[in-house]
């Protein structure tokens, strides 16, 4: 089997903090090309570099198989900035013990590494597979993965079934999967009134009172009990600004900012509407910004292969989770079933983040054993 | 009678931006000693320059009588600052047509004026006449009247009934004194939690709720009705802040500040009491600052003095009000029965503060009318 720690290593040594570019592509392109993968590479975007509409470098790669299945893995090159405090440099992969250590060990570069060294595994003819890798999932995600989506739609290269390899076991590999993520939406509420002075209040017109009483009502509302896949749905204020420094003034305005993390029973417009309408009876305004719909992959074949390629690997079976934030699975669930399963963790994000080197290998017999799987479905 | 324009000419042509030092006090000295007033004067404060404990200058003068009443005037020197766009200096008064302009022409430089040129008018063996003047009642006013009223009580000077001249009257001169003052009190709220992900919100605990729930609960409250005297006590939330820029992070803390203008059925302390007894049930952490306990001078005696004066010389009675912000006759209520009355407001604290020339000279008969009926209690 191909040196999945080497691909790892070389992935690693490519810088790539968001949004990921050049080297890093470069390297995948090279792994890809000698498996047989056609590799398309392309730029979406046009605004000036740190904003949200900043130039974003996508990848799409495809092997096209005798067998009528198409399956792909997704993920994404870029990864978060390394932070101070590591005992080996952050793009400097390094073996100590049993670990390897590096940005993107397990988020995600040591995934596709993963992804890579199982098509490597997997006869050509058994069925299509492609790789669908974005340079930007961990910054604003405008022109990645949505991108790729455009491009396999317009030419016609949409898969059957998906994996995105983000790291979702827990404590050891294998015991998680993730076969929904809940959707997330951030809104805005303001209240205007009119500024004036404490001693003089009937000449004033305080937001205060109407945007608490908003909150208090917001607060005590039950979005749902959850459902048999999904926890409730759960909202929470996380801003209120004032701004007003002047302890006899009455403020003119009053901010706040809640975000809401949802399940399936609703979706990011139902809740706009939702808190509109409470809003609205305390003169409330509201500006709700959608990051993503939930998305589910009701436990089925799909996740069946995947716990029995985890199972025969492992020997643990992966619980099906919904849990934690959104992934990119909440753009490529319009495309087909799309469940995630990936490396521990436990160091992801942090400082001398690091994946078992074992780990590597056995992840890597997995995802063969899934796109097998999927191609022959 | 003495030239009051005059008088109030040299107050404003001497510059004394809150706290006032100085020259503005030489030129008071200068006009109390030839009336036969000992003048004595005080600093007291001995923190750095614009702090809260700043140095502040003070005047008491004292014109002992043979009557065994003591009447004193009070009031302040300084003035606010000037701000943009005045026709003429604001230190250099100017008359043009019937008013006469300049920053403290109506707070209260003019009213100064009056009472000196109402002293000047009242023979001296009438009764103890004094002067309680301070320079700094539009600052932060810690060692201004308070320590006038030290310096009274050691020195047993304490007078029977006081006046201060500030700018009462609202539409014409004489139609407003002022027989009290609400009480102010502000408190700082904090709520304390742990900060965590919105994603994950059982291991965080957001502060926001309890703050929305306490603070919902204060708009509640009805802390009376009013009283024959006194408006409704009034709450007023006057700032929020948690200071949270980041859409995916519940916050560790949550703050807020409020504002009570209150009657004579509450004492700061009885306020801080309710707050943080309503407060404490929603783990909201409550700090007060108390700026002032209100004052009441119920109609009788003292009123009718001044209604009287005011009649005979404008033919109006002043109204009887406890309306407006607070001002040092929240001290001075400590000593004796303490009343406001002066010149018409509608210019203070503005670009092109004037006073009409006219009200002037009536304003200094009206206070030696008062000057004399207080003797003669
Ligand atoms: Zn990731
Ligand atoms: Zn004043």
């Amino acid at each position: 089997m191909t040196d999945v720690l080497d691909l790892a290593k070389r992935l690693i040594a490519a810088p790539s903090v968001t949004p990921a570019t050049g080297a890093v592509f470069d390297e995948m392109q090279a792994m890809l090309e000698p498996l047989g993968f056609t590799v398309h590479r392309f730029t979406r975007g046009s605004g000036p570099a740190g904003s949200d509409e900043a130039p974003v470098e996508n990848l799409f790669a495809i092997r096209t198989g005798a067998g009528p299945k198409h399956f792909a893995f997704a993920g994404h090159l870029d990864v978060v900035p390394p932070g101070e405090g590591w005992e080996s440099g952050a793009f400097a992969p390094e073996q100590r013990g049993d670990l390897l250590y590096g940005r993107g060990a397990v988020d995600m570069k040591g995934a596709i590494a993963c992804m890579i060294a199982a098509v490597a595994d997997v006869p050509a003819d058994a069925g299509t597979i492609s790789f669908v890798i974005t340079g930007d999932e961990e910054g604003p995600a405008l022109h990645g993965t949505r991108a790729l989506i455009d491009f396999m739609r317009a030419n016609d290269h949409a898969p059957d079934l998906c994996l995105v390899g983000e790291p979702t076991s827990v404590n050891r590999l294998g015991d998680m999967m993730k076969i929904g993520r809940r959707g997330s939406v951030n809104m805005w509420l303001s209240a205007k009134g009119t500024q004036g002075h404490v001693a003089y209040p009937h000449l004033a017109d305080n937001p205060i009172p109407r945007l608490v009483a908003a909150m208090a009502e917001l607060e005590a509302l039950v979005l749902d009990e959850g459902t048999d896949w999904f926890q409730p749905s759960n909202l929470e204020i996380t801003d209120i600004e004032v701004g007003n420094p002047a302890h006899n003034v009455i403020p003119g305005e009053a901010r706040a900012r809640l975000s809401i993390r949802f399940n399936d029973l609703h979706s990011g417009a139902s809740l706009s509407e939702k808190v509109t309408a409470i809003c609205a009876r305390h003169q409330v305004d509201v500006r709700p910004v959608i990051s993503g719909e939930p998305f589910l992959t009701p436990p089925g074949q799909f996740s069946g292969m995947i716990a029995a390629a985890v199972e025969a690997e492992t020997g643990v079976v992966p619980e099906a989770s919904t849990s934690g934030g959104t992934s990119d699975a909440r753009f490529l669930r319009s495309v087909c079933p799309v469940i995630e399963f990936g490396l521990v963790n436990a160091t992801m994000h942090k400082t001398d983040e690091a994946v078992a080197v074992a780990d590597l290998a056995v992840l890597a017999r997995i995802y063969a054993r899934i796109a097998r799987a999927a191609l022959e479905s």
